[in-house]
């Protein structure tokens, strides 16, 4: 195997742990940076790669297929992994995307968890549905938390930030709103899903859900849960409501 | 508010941050505890809040109610926590249960991850589900991260380990088997979920699933998704078949 743009490098001085005030940000572990490099090629810096990784030989293919550069180091790897052992690092630069007017949307308010958020990201694109809109304050969806949990899922999203629901709503008027709430006035069913063209699921923050001003911007769906729990978990709420909704 | 149950104690002899092989556990948090002391009262060692938790007076009257002492220990409480700051924990000896033979089961084989061995407990209660199989090896269902992440779902269920799925089907041999695979030959649907009055839903590990032996074992069952996901989360697809199942 041979490639020039393998180099056993030192990019400390331009790669630091993350900030989310920095204009890049990055993949951790060999999936989601595989999948940046086919979703977003374009956007990516370089590869990097620790001495150990056991798969540099399918990694270079792919990289050298977009010209992209992979680098050796260690200490700089070590640097920026957390907990989990990570071989493999995709430094990437935050990109803007603008979500579509014709699909369906799920709109996230204010959530808080950058695990939750990635696998609702993972899970939206389960289903078919990649337009996601943020309503903030939220968690970053560009921290490298949010892009691991979500299996690299984030790079096939088309997602946009909003000061409030009603600037989301401004932008796309014609999405019939669906928001999940326990005080939901409908309880969604398998036999009578809500049918509606093009369409908006609405989730809430993980402890707080949708205060009650959300009752009436659309209609309001409640999953059929039992008393012996608070609540279902958020990222089950959005799993149920985006698999019914895609699967009526 | 005065109770003699209240007392400034000194238990670091007895309670240490947990262990596998420990005959107790405990809760971290509020909620959990809360839970714990409703579900399990007879379980409860004894209660410990940091001397800044802000709910006492309604601690101090459920306790009252069970008969559960409270300890206020600041600095066993910082011993037992993990990186989320919790004033209260609820010691508890861990306890045998039976898994009902004329009620739905989820079988999860392996599960790894106690966040998400947690998250599905509170999902099965969600749904109605009680009686949940873990075929070993799996998380414990006792670390204080399973119990926090299952918000006390844990006791309100039946629980049982198995050393194979042989084991646990020879003990519920009435039970309908369905198994979720990637190569599962029904598809999960709205219009036509498979009818059991008895049934199991089984769910491989996180990363590798059930292996091909579990297509012969009952019906196997694929949740429709994207070629642009590896697969769904396993907690995401315990929701979706549990919530399909139980509204059917």
């Amino acid at each position: 195997m041979k490639n020039d743009k393998i180099t056993a490098g030192n990019s400390e001085q331009q790669i630091k742990p993350y900030k989310k005030d920095a204009d890049y940000s990055y993949t951790l572990g060999a999936f989601p940076t595989y999948e940046l490099i086919k979703a977003k090629p374009k956007q990516v810096r370089k590869i990097l790669v620790d001495s150990s990784f056991t798969d540099l030989e399918k990694l270079n293919k792919l990289c050298s297929e977009y010209n992209i550069s992979i680098e050796i180091n260690n200490k700089l790897i070590q640097k920026l992994r957390d907990k989990e052992n990570s071989y493999v690092a995709g430094i990437f630069d935050k990109y803007e995307c603008s979500m579509k007017a014709d699909k369906p949307h799920i709109v996230l308010v204010n959530p808080s968890n950058m695990g939750n958020l990635g696998t609702i990201l993972r899970t939206a694109v389960g289903f078919g549905i990649y337009d996601i809109a943020i309503i903030l304050p939220g968690a970053d969806i560009y921290n490298p938390k949010t892009v691991r949990s979500s299996m690299g899922a984030l790079f096939r999203l088309n997602f946009t930030q909003f000061q409030s629901f009603e600037e989301y709503r401004q932008q796309f008027p014609e999405h019939e709103i669906f928001t999940f709430m326990l005080n939901g006035e409908k309880t969604l069913s398998l036999r009578d899903c809500p049918k509606a063209e093009l369409y908006s699921l609405v989730f809430g923050n993980e402890a707080t859900g949708l205060d009650d001003s959300y009752l009436s911007v659309g209609s309001s769906i409640f999953i059929p849960q039992s008393p012996d729990v608070d609540s279902l978990n958020l990222t089950i709420a959005v799993g149920i409501g985006a698999y019914v909704f895609t699967n009526r």
